[in-house]
């Protein structure tokens, strides 16, 4: 197995992105491949010790993330995503993990990999685990923001067996991101969608759920179309922040010295939620539904982050995701799927 | 100037709602209509010394969140929402005020009062102080799940008026809720409504702003659809809850008194945030765009909430916010808003 990373992509590259991949590379015993321009890549890997974990791809070019992705990936073909994924797809790398331009990836992973047989639209499953010990995810967490029903089922049978794999839940429960918890609630798409999963076999599904209970253990999977998705997540990253802030986390991370008692405890637990709010902790998003295995990471990603979404590559490929997805399409069948 | 309350509406009803009003007649020395079944009503009014300032609207039907608005404003044409809006369009109240069911109150509202000319879609208004130095206002916060451009760029305008005149800020700068802060970015709805409310005059429309950023001051008024406001705005309270219960203060709103020096003062901050994402101290939303004051209060309003939902009411009659939004629609004309 090797994990190839987009050494150019996201705000701190190339050195947290390399920091990141040489953590990971010695930590899981992986190779990494950095995937950017080799002269830079080059001086930063001398720095570390165990290098021999880590190799470097060169990609001279770099698409930001103002730029038409469709467009930026034709005038730059030898850029960082477009190299990444073509390593993906000629079984150089086994995935490939970016926290740059998510556009410009999502279309490279489109035109480059393709959709697996049935699937109409690939979408962004991550993990919440704000509360640990009931981890939930979020499926679609940002590659749609225009959705159809037949897209949400898809996202619903995608987000269940990845969460079967990934989380270890057998037969996760499926719920509806919606304003209200009763069937016949919410906006037009999911009205037509509740009804176009509860239809839907091999899917086990509880109906809606509304944002105020996610935390509440009530659903394994919550489905949304990847606008809300997005939204939700973002609303998430936001409070966080501003409670960590406010808490005086962001110096440090420290327990200050005088709390004692009850006191000590609770801040311990603002303090755990606080970091667990942080979107350091999400690990990135696999992007599911292609053949190929790709992570994108939050483009504020540092080392820790893009460590957790090298992990999360690793995992995606120990418990072939791309053929369990496959395997349960063909299962349910394309015309089930595509409502 | 008279108050009409819902005191069958809402999860804590009639006993907070009833609660909640005498300490707002009271507080804002403003009389308050009571609408609801007038025996039961009767004695919970007893209990209170200052009863001056309350009276009794019989109104022996309740209509309920399960039930189907329209059909049940059909069926119970004395429930205490019908009772209550009849007041408002009667001229027997300035305002009224329900924590009951938000959709029988929306249709209730459009069939008896009507829409301002020009007005295609009312839309729900509400503040978020969880900054208190720099508040906003998100609109539309739950009236209208589908929503086409015109009705955003109507949602701008609205929200524009409101802002200036409750939050008393001038030419309030308005933004447009968007999981992207690029133009261009986001679902079909946005990218059109970004280009219609960009052309409109009376708007200071500043971009996208993402949610994240929310609390960052960069905006006064963020327009959204009423799916995706009443989301985020779930998502936050939900966010509070979680964040309350863990740091202990579920149980009582004192700080430890085991907590010292810079501890104290993170402690604190934590806890008035955590109560100010707590929806109690929203203070219900606005109903804007009718010919008539409605405030919307959340369902689990307790009396703080009420009272809360009745200042809202107050100063939604005392800063004539109907005819602000009337000559503004007038002034602007209606095709510009209907884009």
């Amino acid at each position: 197995m090797i994990i190839a990373v987009d050494a150019s992509g996201g705000d701190y590259a190339p050195h947290e992105i390399v920091k990141g991949a040489a953590r990971a590379a010695v930590e899981y015993n992986v190779p990494v491949a950095l995937v950017g321009n080799q002269n830079i890549l080059a001086r930063l890997v001398e720095k570390y010790e165990k290098k021999s974990n880590l190799r470097i791809v060169n990609a001279p070019q770099i698409i930001t993330c103002g730029e038409q992705p469709v467009q930026a990936l034709k005038s730059k073909p030898r850029s960082s995503i477009s190299v990444g994924i073509n390593m993906v797809k000629e079984g150089k790398a086994s995935a490939f993990v970016s926290a740059g331009s998510t556009g410009a990836v999502l279309a490279a992973s489109y035109m480059m990999l393709g959709r697996l047989p049935g699937i109409q639209r690939p979408a962004l499953a991550t993990v919440i685990a704000l509360n640990p010990e009931h981890p939930f995810v979020i499926i679609d967490a940002g590659a749609n923001a225009d959705c159809i029903p037949a897209y949400l089922v898809q996202f619903a049978l995608m987000g269940s067996i990845f969460t079967a794999n990934h989380l270890g839940i057998e037969e996760p429960r499926v719920a509806l991101l919606n304003n209200g918890s009763e069937e016949g609630k919410g906006n037009r798409l999911i009205k037509e969608s509740y009804q176009a999963i509860k239809n839907c076999p091999d899917i086990q599904f509880t109906g809606n759920i509304e944002p105020q209970e996610l935390l509440a253990n009530q659903a394994d999977v919550v489905v949304t179309d990847g606008f809300t998705g997005n939204i939700v997540l973002k609303t998430l990253e936001g409070f966080g922040e501003i409670f960590g802030k406010n808490a005086g986390l962001q110096q440090s991370h420290q327990i200050p010295g005088e709390l004692q008692g009850s006191a000590l405890v609770n801040y311990a637990r603002v303090l755990f939620l606080t970091r667990r709010a942080d979107y350091k902790e999400f690990g990135g998003a696999c992007l599911l539904g292609l053949d190929g295995n790709i992570v994108v990471a939050h483009g504020r990603s540092k080392a820790k982050a893009i460590k957790s979404a090298i992990h999360l590559a690793i995992r995606a490929v120990d418990l072939e995701m791309v053929s369990s997805i496959k395997k349960s399409v063909e299962k349910v069948g394309p015309d089930t799927v595509s409502g």
